[in-house]
């Protein structure tokens, strides 16, 4: 049944309890080291329309999964804002420019999502041809954590650079995070036209900040771009990666599910959400890199550990690493779908 | 008055807030950067009585900080063990050997504290004749913690490899994590023993750990430690980053204090530990990079957001990084004994 992500994005009973896997097209799969070795890059992949449909159907014609992400990546907005996006093997994201104060905020275009990321518009009107019935999920980085990479200028150990300037220049940092979440916005907002069934949004340095920076450097602009697309009819998922302590006013947003890291009991989650917010995870990613035993065993206890399953779609707690064997997929997939 | 620290830990009335910091003896300091320098090696430094000494006085002689701690590193277990030990610019610490499988594990020795761990004895015996009245804090890494490098053979961004034996092999990381809780209580009784005042466990990897792995694999054997402790009359902090959701099971430890990193708000872990627990922490590191008044407001909100000082004891939320100028270290120290 191809509608039970979304039934259980509404919280409604489902016949089986719903699956898909964070980076489920990823570098574990071999058919996606061959497209990527064929197309020279990663960046090459999700701006060719085509091949980020290729990719993004792989894992869906291996596995009975229950909902495609588009194959994308959380930093395509600063990309198309002029910041020039580069992965390094081995180092991860860089970009070519690092933003260092106000002027470099103040210059930042929004970008219009139909002209520089109309690459990505053009893969999900793509791959709503191909899926059919089945759910395509769109994404975007938070605010927050698009503005960790921006500043640091790529990844980070501990972003202390950005973490420095929420204390040594607020305003300057509130000016930044209001322009990106605009862009998120716009951004969501335009995929959702295109065709995505469900968005989610990606705040995977949540985990970094203090309580009250964390209300007020990334909370806030997820309240912002949630009640900007509560007019489009499709369903929302936060996923704030470490922030387990946040849950309570993370479900105070206009969404309709919320991601969970692995570090967090499902039931514990649930009793502090309630039961009008889906919940979505947390298999300890590294579970994967055992044995079909193993892998059969620690997805039961996930979905045992929640109890009542209406309103719950399983997942890892993060995305799936690349020296995952794919028959570990096809067992825990099997494991959701038959536990009763 | 050199008993705030202690008075604090046993929850009773102090006239001033005490205040010391995580890696007080680091390389914000420019005589710290000197002697490192002269001895040739962070290792030399800790492995040599009179530079240990002369090393944790440093902070002392600078800024009126309320206790002093053990010029040491988390990982000296391991290298008693044989494991060889050392400090790379830039990378941090690394094993000459790597743990592989239960025959490692059982080859491993338990160091006799006098012996192999002679180094740290004769710092604390010599510290206590310099330092009169001021509390020492003598440590250790958490079995977790310790296990974490001695698999992966040093840092890691996500100790994937670790994790991945939790679930694979849960009875082998039994054994191992057993005979490091031996190893650590006994060193703490030998350090306990040549006097210092107070121990801290730092669990510096808490956090990776999912809700059940973490009562499985670090709070069992924290439990433990603690229990082998009970008979010594010196208070007890433990430190679990990354554990804000584990503070109610934290607070169950036979200890005294628990140690906060920044993301959790003070008020917050008040209500859940109870008044029977002294609290320390918890401002976020990169405060200290920004400026004088900067360090001052943002000291002042983490004093005021825990509401009763009582059982407080000011710290960061984890240690003073490099690039520290020392007079910030002057304003946090002021501002905190200044507050009323």
């Amino acid at each position: 049944m191809k509608d039970r992500f979304l039934k259980a994005l509404r919280c409604e009973e489902t016949d089986q309890t719903p699956v898909w896997i964070m980076r489920q097209a990823g570098r574990y799969l071999p058919e996606y080291r061959n497209a990527r070795v064929r197309a020279g890059s990663f960046l090459t992949l999700c701006k060719t329309p085509e091949l980020a449909t290729e990719v993004t159907l792989m894992p869906i014609k291996r596995f009975p999964l229950d909902a495609a992400i588009l194959f994308s990546d959380i930093l395509t907005i600063p990309d198309a804002m002029g910041m020039g996006l580069n992965f390094r093997e081995g180092i991860g994201p860089t970009f070519s420019k690092k933003l260092e104060n106000l002027s470099d905020f103040k210059r930042l275009p929004i970008p219009n999502p139909e002209e520089e990321l109309r690459y990505v518009m053009d893969t999900i009107r793509l791959l709503k041809r191909e899926l059919g019935s089945m759910p395509l999920v769109g994404f975007s980085g938070s605010p927050w954590t698009l503005a960790c990479y921006m500043l640091e200028g790529g990844g980070s150990k501990d972003f202390n650079h950005v973490r420095k300037k929420l204390f040594s220049n607020p305003t300057e940092m509130r000016y930044l995070l209001e322009k990106l979440a605009k862009a998120v916005a716009h951004y969501l907002e335009a995929q959702i036209d295109a065709g995505v069934d469900a968005i989610m949004i990606f705040d995977s340095w949540a985990g970094i900040l203090s309580d009250s920076c964390f209300k007020q450097f990334s909370l806030k602009y997820l309240k912002d771009i949630c009640g900007k697309l509560k007019e489009k009819n499709v369903p929302k998922i936060v996923f704030a990666k470490g922030g387990g302590l946040w849950l309570d006013s993370l479900a105070q947003l206009e969404i309709n599910g919320l991601g969970l890291d692995w570090s967090i009991d499902l039931a514990r989650a649930r009793a502090i959400v309630g039961d009008k917010i889906a919940l979505q995870g947390n298999l300890d990613p590294a579970v994967m890199l055992t044995d079909p035993q193993t892998v059969r065993l620690e997805t039961k206890k996930v979905l045992e550990s929640i109890g009542n399953r209406k309103g719950y779609i399983f997942n890892l707690g993060h995305g799936i690493t690349p020296e995952v064997d794919p028959r570990h997929v096809e067992v825990l997939v099997d494991t959701v779908h038959s536990y009763r």
